[in-house]
């Protein structure tokens, strides 16, 4: 069974709980988008990832990925897919129409990947990057630069690569040692070697783009010493640059994207932005890459429920407890989605998927308001919001898109671990996630170290006022999210003051930390649901889950920090 | 890096915090038993498994058992080891004298088996079910059966597999319908199709003994008409039997076992025990083979923890927060183990293998009291500690096998996810364990519904006592352990009124009950620890991290249990 999108559950997540077109058609450049042009996009969205991209999604993870004589052979209907998305417009879905794009929100192109995600990881991985590339380029590129590479990475004509990590330097960017030596003609002798390069090569387009981290020979050391210079594979005289692909990784799986090891022998490049600042250059694409790095997460849950459900409802084994169910008919057993143990699975599975969606596709209006707002005040709210929670998302969506597509195998017994159901591969493919874009642990650095507690939990503050004013506390529901909201503003200030005695017990306590924020707004996600739904079965069951099942660990991970706190604050002197 | 066992953890759980020797040395076929002879044994267990076993896991995993027209080839050298393992007298450890055996304790043998999973679960899988044939064959076979194949099994000469699955019955046991004809001169005719047979063919041994769950023609339907059939692949005469492997499953993981599709032709066989209690016959050696799989999940999560360990006591990424640590020396960055949220996978998942090796042993310990104690008394109270535990155990320990292991992958950031340093084949390797002999859903109910409930909760008290006699209450966390094993009696209780009141309650908690009984007995494991380790840093930091970051999950699940119970209770007519 193929992974197949299913628009009408996110079209109620859009419309009837973000209430997302009205707020799009606020913003200039989306002045004529409605829910008509919407459910098109996403139809269309979905028919070309059902029919196009989830058929080659076993193939691609047996078969995989080929290398031979420095090339790599991406499986077998690959490019032909490649091909087909590039010419249905869809890498250019949001990119700018003054650079070949169909200027379309951001968020419809987080759900187009969400789905890509979920029919096919391996294939997704290729225009992953092209994205952010656009973006780095657009905001950072010289025009000489722009006019080169910008419409043919925007129509996702070439591909790109994004080329930081070294063998000695992974979460460490400031120990990278590759070499960008000026050049008198104004370009740049590239050296040295990358490893984990996500499509460093292939055979999808003639030509790819690689953004290499580097550093220039009167670098600083460290992080603010490293600039970032593009080096495309093929030169404009249609020559063979210096890149070379080394070999490609034996992987636990998504095998139908190359992982490469690169080396750069002065190959030529040209600098994206200005010296010494590329880190700077590559953060513009942080958010919204790591956004889609948790939509991953969503979308390879999801892919793992639909099998797990399918299954369930086809496959009897002994009586379930209570009631006669009325599928037992005549039958001697009962359907496993009938058993308690079964349903409980699929039940808390789908509240996660739900409820995560709200949360990022709620970011990525955000990423559409902090472009297009045409008020400085909400451009800023919306750049707040991104902030705070994208590392949240990050995080807590690719660790349920693994431990929740393991879930979902467990639902179908013995047959879970062989390959025949595909639901192993959804697994295996999950579990990626978690790491690269910056591994969960340094997202949950990076939401309490570098984004929560240097302004004193100001910021968390606005973002967690922001959610509390879209709650009506007459709802009992309601009430108990803001409560929830509360506690945790609490929290904040806690750590915040324990910060000042043991400067350590942030780094010790961040991924409880980022746990709570994630389920009070998982929470409050299911409260707007529950408010939209009026009562409607399809969401009361995994609201219900959600409730009983995932929502019990706010209340652990809360204690968890606050006794963190309290021992230090207990001892002051012990730690600082 | 290869797996090795360190003797000297296991030495002090058996010695200092169990008091195994003098325990065993009480029985009477142990009376010589001492710990000199005890270190022996896992010297050379240590030795014959580093040696012989380790270093064909990854081979094992990458090249894999082959399926060529009926036959199976086991990986290159996996022929040779099994044969030293045959020579070395290890499957008869525990095995009686008088059936070729070395009439040591089951714990011996529980040890020996949990480093063999560790270092190579794939070829421990081969000799994995001898044990249960074993004692299935000791204790319902005729004397005839046993003459033929009792010591040809305790010594491994021949191996054994269990056929119960068949492709629509898999938890459901009462569903199979492979057949058993009786013949005139006392054997049976079996034809039928079995699926999931581990071991079911392969080039190891020169026979293979088959134990096949089957329906003779007069039995009632149900597993109450379940008859148990060995089956030989050779028979006497050295001619073949009506026993064909029809193909082996591409699986996940445990690439060096081959599950085989195993079709019975017209096979002769012969009945053990009684016709149509097959299910009892079985079920002798339901709780050793149930012991011996959580002990896998805590082998593999030991595998890993070593590789991790080893991983970040070398890599160096950014400064760790704090204060210096003394490993910087002179480098600019620090090593990984010294980075707060490395550290707590590191020492959370020490804890657990050690707080689960202590129940393990402890469990084993009573599966040898079970059967040698010369006092009923004690053999009952054994007995039930084993029928209360096992469950527990198998499920908890699978569980934290997988997820575990997926911990320590993520200490080696991108390179846990490629297969070089031999993580990620952990993981995948350790996902199965939670699905057979018993999904761990199976467990729960198991421990809930069969074994707790059915006697009101008095044989789960009798454990809890058993538990809290063992503890200083002097001591304030003995104190506190104390505390939620009475906790654990009133939550008994309440389930127990609960579950009058609406009867699919206790399937509903039952996979959090078993949370709480397993963070229960950890709690005690630790308390138990602490005290014998008397502030040896080995065992200080593993049980700071179990009671800050494993132990809060006692309650949540406690409180999950105890709202669920609530809520039944306050309106008792809904679901009775």
């Amino acid at each position: 069974m193929d992974y197949q999108p299913r628009p009408a559950d996110v079209e109620f997540v859009l419309n009837a709980v973000l209430g997302a077109t009205p707020r799009l058609s606020a913003l200039a450049p989306f002045a004529d988008f409605d829910t008509a042009l919407q459910a098109q996009v996403l139809e269309g969205a979905a028919r070309f990832v059902g029919e196009v991209i989830a058929p080659l999604n076993r193939s691609g993870d047996e078969i995989g990925c080929r290398f031979e004589a420095g090339e790599v052979h991406t499986p077998p209907g690959f490019r032909a897919a490649y091909q087909a998305f590039v010419e249905g417009g869809w890498p250019a879905l949001a990119a700018s129409p003054a650079d070949g794009g169909q200027g379309l929100p951001a968020v419809l192109e987080a759900v187009l990947y969400e789905w890509m995600s979920g029919a096919n990881h391996g294939l997704t991985m290729a225009p992953g990057l092209l994205h952010g590339a656009y973006e780095c380029l657009r905001h950072h590129g010289s025009d000489a630069l722009q006019q080169r590479y910008l419409s043919k990475i925007a129509t996702g004509e070439w591909l790109a690569t994004m080329c930081l990590t070294e063998a000695h330097a992974g979460s460490d960017l400031g120990q990278v040692r590759t070499r960008a030596v000026p050049q008198a003609d104004g370009s740049h002798r590239v050296s040295g070697s990358k490893i984990f390069i996500s499509g460093g090569e292939h055979d999808l387009t003639a030509n790819i783009v690689h953004l290499v981290l580097c550093r220039m020979p009167d670098a600083p050391p460290g992080p603010k010493g490293l600039s970032l210079v593009l080096v495309p594979k093929m030169l404009d005289d249609d020559t063979r640059n210096g890149v070379h692909c080394e070999r490609i990784e034996e992987k636990m799986g998504l095998h139908g994207s190359s992982t490469c090891v690169m080396r750069f022998d002065e190959a030529t490049g040209w600098l994206v932005g200005e010296p010494h600042r590329g880190l700077a250059a590559m953060f513009v694409m942080m958010n919204s890459a790591r956004l889609h790095v948790a939509l991953q997460g969503i979308g390879l849950l999801d892919a793992a429920w639909q099998k797990a459900d399918a299954y369930a409802r086809e496959r009897r084994q002994m009586r379930a407890p209570g009631p006669v169910p009325a599928s037992r008919g005549t039958e001697a057993a009962d359907l496993i989605a009938e058993h308690p143990a079964v349903r409980r699975i699929l039940d808390t599975q789908r509240a996660w998927i739900d409820g995560a969606r709200v949360l990022g596709y709620r970011t990525a209006l955000m990423l559409d308001v902090a472009q297009h707002g045409d008020d400085a005040k909400a451009r800023e709210r919306a750049q707040r919001w991104c902030a705070i929670v994208t590392p949240v998302l990050k995080a807590a969506c690719t660790q349920q898109g693994f431990l929740g597509a393991s879930e979902c195998l467990q639902v179908f017994g013995g047959h879970g671990y062989v390959r025949e159901w595909g639901i192993e591969q959804v697994v295996r493919d999950a579990r990626v996630s978690m790491i690269y874009e910056g591994t969960n642990e340094i997202q949950a650095i990076d939401l309490l170290v570098r984004k929560v507690l240097p302004d004193g939990g100001s910021a968390m503050s606005g973002v967690l006022i922001e959610l509390r004013d879209e709650l009506d506390a007459s709802r009992d529901a309601d009430a108990d999210v803001q409560r929830r909201l509360a506690q945790l503003r609490y929290l904040t200030t806690s750590v915040a003051m324990a910060a000042h005695a043991a400067p350590t017990l942030p780094y010790e306590v961040a991924d409880d930390y980022l746990r709570v924020v994630m389920l009070a707004m998982m929470a409050w996600a299911w409260a707007r649901i529950d408010m939209a739904a009026d009562g409607d079965a399809r969401w009361s069951a995994p609201c219900a889950a959600f409730r009983r099942h995932a929502l019990p660990e706010f209340d652990m991970r809360l204690g968890m920090v606050k006794r963190a706190c309290e021992a230090v604050t207990a001892a002051p002197a012990a730690t600082a």
